[in-house]
C-alpha cells in the first residue's frame, strides 16, 4: 500500500498529506511501535520541532546543514532550524535534562523536514521514529538495538529484510596507520563511498603510500558481502591493533546476532561509513530486497552528548513510518475497523444514552444531520439505530438507503 | 501538572521539549482524544507540516500571515510556510480530495508553529488537535461540535469550563444596516474587539450615524454575559432581518445546549468576533475559570472550501494538548504505568522466551546491560526475573540493590 497522496500541483514536491483511511493505518502502526518500545523499557520523549540552529547541527547533526530549513527567530534575531533529524535533540535530553547514572532507553516519533528529498523514498517530510540507548558501550546494547530494528520492520508488515553492517573504526584505523592527514582522509573517504577503485588507487599513490597500508586501503572498497568478515582476516592481517579490534568486535556482534536472530541475512560492508563524522563504532542499515534504498539506519556514536556537557556511549536507529508503509503487507487487514452505526437525528434522551453506551465500548456511531444528503454506506456505516417497541436497537443497514 | 520543560538558555522562547514521564501523558491523552473522536465518526487526516504559502493563507488562514514562518523551496524557488493552523489544510482535503456528497467528519492532530507566542499559554508550538464537520449547516452540527469541545476538556481532566458564544452575523448585519463601507467596518471592528466604548461612540458619530443604527452599534460592546441574549431583544429590536435571524439562531442553539448539556455555563458575547474575516455564523471559545485565556476555540465558516473549488458549510474547533495539560487534574493517576521488570544480562534462550512472553502481555521488561552502573529503581523497575530451580520467575525487587 502507499499512504501517500502527493499531488504536485497542490503540494510541494516530497511533501505529503495523508487521507483516510490511510491516516488511520499510520496512527495504528505508530501506536503499535511506541507500545512495543515501551515494553522494552524505552521511554518516550518529544523533541521540539524547531530549535536553535547551533543545537541541531552538533554531534550527529553536523552533516545536516544543507538539509536543514533555516528560520529567523523574530523574538531574538537568532537563527533557528527545523529539525532534519531528532537524534541530536534526544542526545541533549539525555545529557542535559535527564542526567541519569543508569543506561537510559529513549524513543521518539515525529515529522522531520529536509530541504531536498533524501534516501527515504524521495520524501522531504519523513515521519521519523527511532530508539536510542545511552550509557552503555558493548555488544549487548548494539544487539538490542538491532533486534529492535528487525522487530520494527516485522511489526510494520515487512517480512523480508537484510542488514548491512560496518564499523567506522576500520577505515579510521587504516587511515591513521597510513599517516593520512585530515584532507587526505576526507578525499579517500569520498572515493570509498562511491567504491571508485581506480580513483582510490590513484589517491593512495598520490599520498605516497605503498606496501601493506596502501594495499589495505584499496582492498577495503571490495570488502563487502556476506563473507566479507572472512575475507577481511587475511587482507587486513597487517593492520594495527585498533583495526583488528574493530574487526574482532564485528565478528563477536555477528555471532551474537546469529544466535539471537538466525533467520536474518547479514551483509558486511567494511567501507560503509554512513555518518563517519560522528559515528564511533558499528554502523548499520536495513534494506528490503529489490529496493535500493535503506529503510532503517543507525549505529554507535559515543560522543554525541559531549557538546551538551556529558559524553555517554550511545547507540540507536531510526526509520520513516510513511516509508515503511510503502513496503508493508497485511496492515490493512490487521488494523481493520468494524463498520459504523448510523443514528437518526433525534433529541430523544434514550437515543443519546444508547449512543453514549455504544461509543463507550469503542463502537463508531455517526448521528445523521437533518437536511443533509447522506449515503450512510459512503460513510462506512453497516448498522443503524432504530426504535423498536419503545427501545433503541442496533439493526443491519439495508444494502441501499 | 505542567509537562513543559522550557529552558530559555537552551530552547527558543515558547518552544518546548517534553521529557519522560510527561511525554507518556501527552501520548496517552492524544490517543484517548483521537479514539473518542473516532467513536463519533471523525476520520483522522494528517496534513503536511509545510505547504505552499498561498494554500496556508487562504480561508481561515488569512489572518495568519504574520504568525506563519516562511521558507523558500530550494526545488522551485516558491515560498513555503510552516503551518500555523491546520484548518485550511483540512478544508482543502475535504474540498479537493475527498469530494464526498455526505457530511464529512474529520479530525487532526499535530504541532503547529507561530512566529510569536499567542493566546495558548504563551507557546509558539501548540500541539493542535481539532475536529470539523463539512457539509452541514445548522444547529445540529454546531451542537455536536460544542459537545465534542466539552467532552475533550473533560477527557483532558478539566472539570470546570464555561463557553463563550457569539455570532458574526450580528455585527455584520448591523454594519450593513448602518451603511458602513469596508474601511469603516474595519475601524469599528477594531474598537469593538477592545470594547473601547468612547472610541466606538466617536467613530459612530464620525461616520455620521444617529438614531437606532448608531445606538445598536454602541450597545453591542456591552451585550455580553450570561443574560446577553435576553438584554439583546429590546436593544436590537430595530435591527434588520439578518441580525434578528442571527439572534434567533443563537437562542435556538442555547436551547439545544441547555437541553443536551445542562451542566455547562454559557456566556454570550455579541461583539465577540474571533476570525471575523472568515467566520460566517456561530463563534465560540471555552475558558477555564480563573485563567484569562481561551483553552479551545472554533466556529462556523461556511465558505472555507471555496478557494479549493468547493464551498461547503463547515463548523469545527481546535485546542492545544500541551495547553490543556497545564489545567488538567487526575491524568497522572489515570495513565499510571505498572512498574517494570528487570531481567539479567544472560543469553539463555529460556530467559529470552520468558521476556518475550511478558512483553507480549504489555509488561515492560528492561534487560540489564553488563558493565553499566544501574540502579533499577531509577529506571522504574519494581520486579525482577530470577532463576529458581531451573525456571525463570518474576520476583519483587529488593528495596535497594
Amino acid at each position: 500500500m502507499s499512504p501517500i497522496n502527493e499531488e504536485r500541483w497542490l503540494l510541494p514536491a516530497g511533501i505529503e498529506e495523508v487521507l483516510p483511511p490511510e491516516a488511520r493505518i499510520v496512527e495504528a502502526l505508530r501506536r503499535e511501535l511506541l507500545d512495543l518500545y515501551a515494553t522494552w523499557g524505552y521511554e518516550l520523549v518529544i523533541p521540539p520541532f524547531i530549535d536553535y540552529l547551533d543545537s541541531l547541527l552538533t554531534g550527529t547533526g553536523q552533516d545536516l546543514d544543507l538539509q536543514t530549513f533555516k528560520l529567523t527567530d523574530q523574538l531574538t534575531g537568532r537563527l533557528l532550524g527545523v529539525r532534519a533529524d531528532m537524534t541530536p535533540q534526544v542526545a541533549r535530553m539525555d545529557a542535559h535534562h535527564l542526567r541519569r547514572a543508569a543506561p537510559t532507553r529513549l524513543c521518539y516519533l515525529g515529522t522531520v523536514l529536509h530541504t531536498r528529498p533524501d534516501g527515504f523514498a524521495g520524501t522531504r517530510s519523513p515521519l521519523q521514529i527511532g530508539a536510542e540507548i545511552y550509557g552503555h558501550a558493548g555488544i549487548e546494547s548494539d544487539t538490542e538495538i538491532l533486534r529492535l530494528v528487525l522487530l520494527t520492520l516485522r511489526t510494520a508488515g515487512i517480512a523480508e529484510t537484510y542488514l548491512d553492517l560496518g564499523h567506522v573504526g576500520i577505515y579510521r584505523g587504516l587511515a591513521r596507520q597510513a599517516g593520512l592527514d585530515a584532507t587526505q582522509e576526507h578525499a579517500l573517504f569520498d572515493a570509498l563511498q562511491r567504491k571508485a577503485i581506480p580513483e582510490i588507487e590513484a589517491l593512495v599513490a598520490d599520498f605516497g603510500l605503498s606496501g601493506a597500508p596502501a594495499a589495505m586501503l584499496v582492498a577495503l572498497a571490495e570488502l563487502n558481502g556476506s563473507d566479507a568478515l572472512e575475507r577481511a582476516a587475511p587482507v587486513l592481517a597487517a593492520a594495527d591493533q585498533p583495526v583488528r579490534e574493530a574487526l574482532d568486535y564485528l565478528r563477536r556482534l555477528a555471532d551474537a546476532l546469529n544466535h539471537d536472530l538466525p533467520e536474518v541475512s547479514i551483509h558486511y560492508d567494511l567501507a560503509e561509513l554512513r555518518g563517519y563524522h560522528y559515528k564511533t563504532g558499528v554502523v548499520f542499515a536495513a534494506f528490503v530486497p529489490g529496493w535500493g534504498l535503506e529503510v532503517a539506519r543507525g549505529g554507535r556514536y559515543d560522543d554525541i552528548g559531549r557538546v551538551f556537557g556529558r559524553a555517554r556511549p550511545a547507540v540507536g536507529f531510526s526509520t520513516d513510518i510513511k516509508g515503511l508503509l510503502q513496503h508493508s503487507q497485511g496492515l490493512d487487514a490487521r488494523y481493520q475497523q468494524p463498520g459504523a452505526i448510523l443514528a437518526p437525528a433525534s433529541p430523544d434522551p434514550a437515543l443519546h444514552a444508547m449512543i453514549e453506551t455504544l461509543r463507550a465500548t469503542g463502537r463508531r456511531v455517526l448521528q445523521a444531520l437533518p437536511g443533509a444528503a447522506c449515503d450512510p454506506h459512503e460513510l462506512g456505516c453497516v448498522e443503524q439505530l432504530v426504535a423498536d417497541a419503545g427501545q433503541w436497537v442496533v439493526r443491519p443497514l439495508a444494502a441501499s438507503v
